[in-house]
């Protein structure tokens, strides 16, 4: 079964608002089992509304429609599709009665223009709003039906779980079940060569996405139910874990935050972060995620070389030596905070975020990512590649997620890989009196 | 002029991703005077694309296609653009050049797949891609368009600045200009209300939005060239100026933080975070823009009670007896990070974001909010509103909004205005002792 979501709103055409209503009625519908191939949006505009509600009904069963039910003039979706399906607009009471009452409890007189709000299609389904005065409806005609639902997401989204879902549920016959196979550290294209013969596969359906340096493959199967679905989903999960191994950092997991932190939590393991080209990010990320304070000391984001010195122990001479953004100095601000903190885990981020950069060579994107437990050092040097006026926000955000990756692969192997790190002390004295 | 935007990509239609490339270049070509009256959003495929395609010009004289650009087999946007116009793909070198390089500095070998991106329509405009491996392309035919540009925002934003919007500049013959105030401590409607008839005016248009607890106003106007579009605005802004007074963060910034560094920086003020319940929100939103170190010391994530007390200097007393969320200890905090960091300003926030409370006298939402210069103390109690299961993020948003509103109005009274404070050891005392 298709369905197509029409947007209507001069504010989204304008671009003043992002449709959010789009991604949550798309997702609502992948999972019972219907296809949305086509979004669209249009303004309040009879002619263009109805010239797409004829090409949308021709190519699916149901059309989604949302916004255009405001006491204003210009809101014409209920309007438009009625006359579209040839039905009356009726008064329908008990909505009247509601509007009427929503004023009345702000002791506000209902305007006059708000009861067209309560005139419905004839022979529509009715779908009350519980949070706004434009109640919703369904007309059906041929086989086929048109949903109107309000355009303000607290309206819409109660009215679509209460009243439209058990509604499709009943149209639909087969169920969706995916699953994200999210990974770090190996891009979408080397991902997707190491399944490319998955790819081909149409059920379960296996599908790569990028994002943020960041890369997941999709797999999407398709039954009469969701335990025959999860059937054939689990061999092709299973083959994938055994490919991409310790690359993924978790299957249906929001985020590399949220899987790192559930891996501190079960090992027992802490961390704090001393940030610097990050500015607090690392710690942001890490305290999104609800409970966090139980694997979570402290953050400190030393801006400034002073801070470096004062706050975490950096010393001044590596500091005038090697400049910030250098290995030695993030080796010293993780074992700085990691001291300050008495955290299992210090991880320190030291880099040149852009848009521009204050040493000739140090090409913007060079980043330090230093994690250690007091003893080990585990060092990783990072070149993002972006350097353009506009990459700030992305070498931030890389920058914070192979920190965060990082401190993943560490607490994953730990201890018994401990071995695998260099002795930080060793490290530093390294750098003491001689210059590389 | 007309311009259909067509978003190509199945993970917008399984509601994967929000679709923020609309709203971004709706909001552009409305400044540019191009009129938006169709958004489509399509997935991967041949036959659909092509049907789009072929709707979609009938009535346009551009079409803007974001994504489907990447490596993979079901990348097919240039690919089904080009049969479109019956135009080759034809080999880049330049662009196959670029892409070698972009892995070459990550050390990566170039996977074959990626060789695709090179392929151009013949005789296209070609649009360098300074962020990512796939360039984008202009196709021109019987004077009408298609400009394909790549999906990630990282990579469409700068594309579209850079090349797009003067190639479109050309194309159009009314100039349409916005300048937005934006305002923050007064609700939507109280700030609708002190302009209500200004909203009256058609051109400039004056229309007001709201949005993770701040409101602002965009001003709009319409005119033959840009030196024409700016007389309708001035009086406007100047009118709407005198009314919202310091609710008025800035006009044409981007954030409440951009507006606070900018007025650090011309008087010369320097500041330090202590964050609790935002976890580093502060000291990131400072760091996002460009520049801040000038006026940003450092940050402290104090998690954990014990952080506040060795790091910060919070007593163990007041902790012990009021609790992390009190004013006393956000007192504190801001005199303990002021002294560490010897920044004019520390601020601090302490709160329960949620989505539960650890104590019931606490609701979640409780935010304290101090700034000290070490001497004064200005404090904010803030209640949110928000304990809903998914407040937490709207609470960190709203909380550090504020921190860096507060810390805003400190500066700009700074120092005429110190006298307004209370004396924060004549404070801090009040609570040695006894028992509130």
């Amino acid at each position: 079964m298709n369905c197509e979501l029409i947007s209507v709103g001069t504010e989204i055409l304008l671009g003043d608002i992002v449709n959010t209503n789009a991604q949550f009625l798309s997702r609502e519908l992948a999972q019972l089992g219907i296809n949305v191939l086509f979004q669209c949006t249009v303004g309040d505009n009879r002619e263009r509304l109805l010239s797409v509600l004829k090409e949308a009904l021709e190519r699916n069963d149901i059309l989604l429609l949302t916004g255009g039910l405001g006491p204003t003039p210009d809101d014409m979706t209920k309007e438009v599709c009625a006359e579209f399906f040839g039905k009356e607009l009726i008064l329908h009471e008990p909505s009247l009665k509601k509007i009427e009452d929503f004023f009345a409890v702000k002791n506000i007189t209902m305007p006059e223009s708000n009861k067209k709000q309560a005139l419905i299609p004839e022979d529509a389904i009715i779908l009350e709003n519980k949070n706004g005065t434009a109640p919703g409806c369904i007309m059906e005609k041929d086989g086929k039906a048109i949903i109107i639902l309000p355009g303000p997401p607290k309206e819409m989204v109660p009215m679509f779980l209460d009243a439209v879902k058990p509604y499709l549920k009943k149209l639909s016959y087969e169920t969706i079940v995916s699953h994200n196979i999210r990974t770090f550290g190996i891009g979408e294209s080397a991902m997707t060569e190491l399944a490319s013969d998955l790819l081909e596969s149409s059920n379960p359906t296996v599908a790569p996405y990028a994002k943020n340096g960041e890369a997941l493959l999709r797999i999407t199967a398709k039954s009469e139910n969701e335990q025959a679905a999860e059937a054939l989903l689990t061999p092709v999960v299973k083959e994938i874990e055994k490919r991409l191994g310790s690359y993924i950092y978790g299957i249906d997991v929001a985020s590399v935050e949220e899987a790192t932190v559930k891996l501190l939590k079960d090992k027992n393991l802490t961390v704090a972060f001393a940030e610097s080209c990050t500015g607090g990010l690392c710690a942001k990320r890490v305290t999104d995620v609800p409970g966090a304070s139980s694997v979570f000391h402290c953050g400190v984001v030393s801006y400034s070389n002073e801070i470096k010195n004062s706050v975490l122990g950096v010393s001044k001479l590596n500091l005038d030596r090697y400049g910030a953004v250098s290995d030695i100095v993030a080796a010293e601000m993780a074992l700085g905070v990691k001291k300050l903190s008495e955290a299992t885990f210090g991880v320190a981020i030291t880099g040149m975020a852009g848009p521009t950069s204050d040493d000739p060579e140090i090409p913007v994107g060079t980043i330090y990512i230093a994690v250690t437990d007091g003893e080990i050092l585990y060092l990783k040097k990072l070149q993002t590649g972006h350097n353009s006026k506009t990459c700030r926000d992305y070498n931030r955000i890389v920058s914070a997620s192979n920190a965060l990756n990082e401190l993943r692969l560490c607490a994953l192997s730990y201890p018994e890989k401990r071995s695998e790190g260099t002795d930080i002390n060793e490290f530093i004295k390294k750098y003491q009196g001689d210059f590389r």
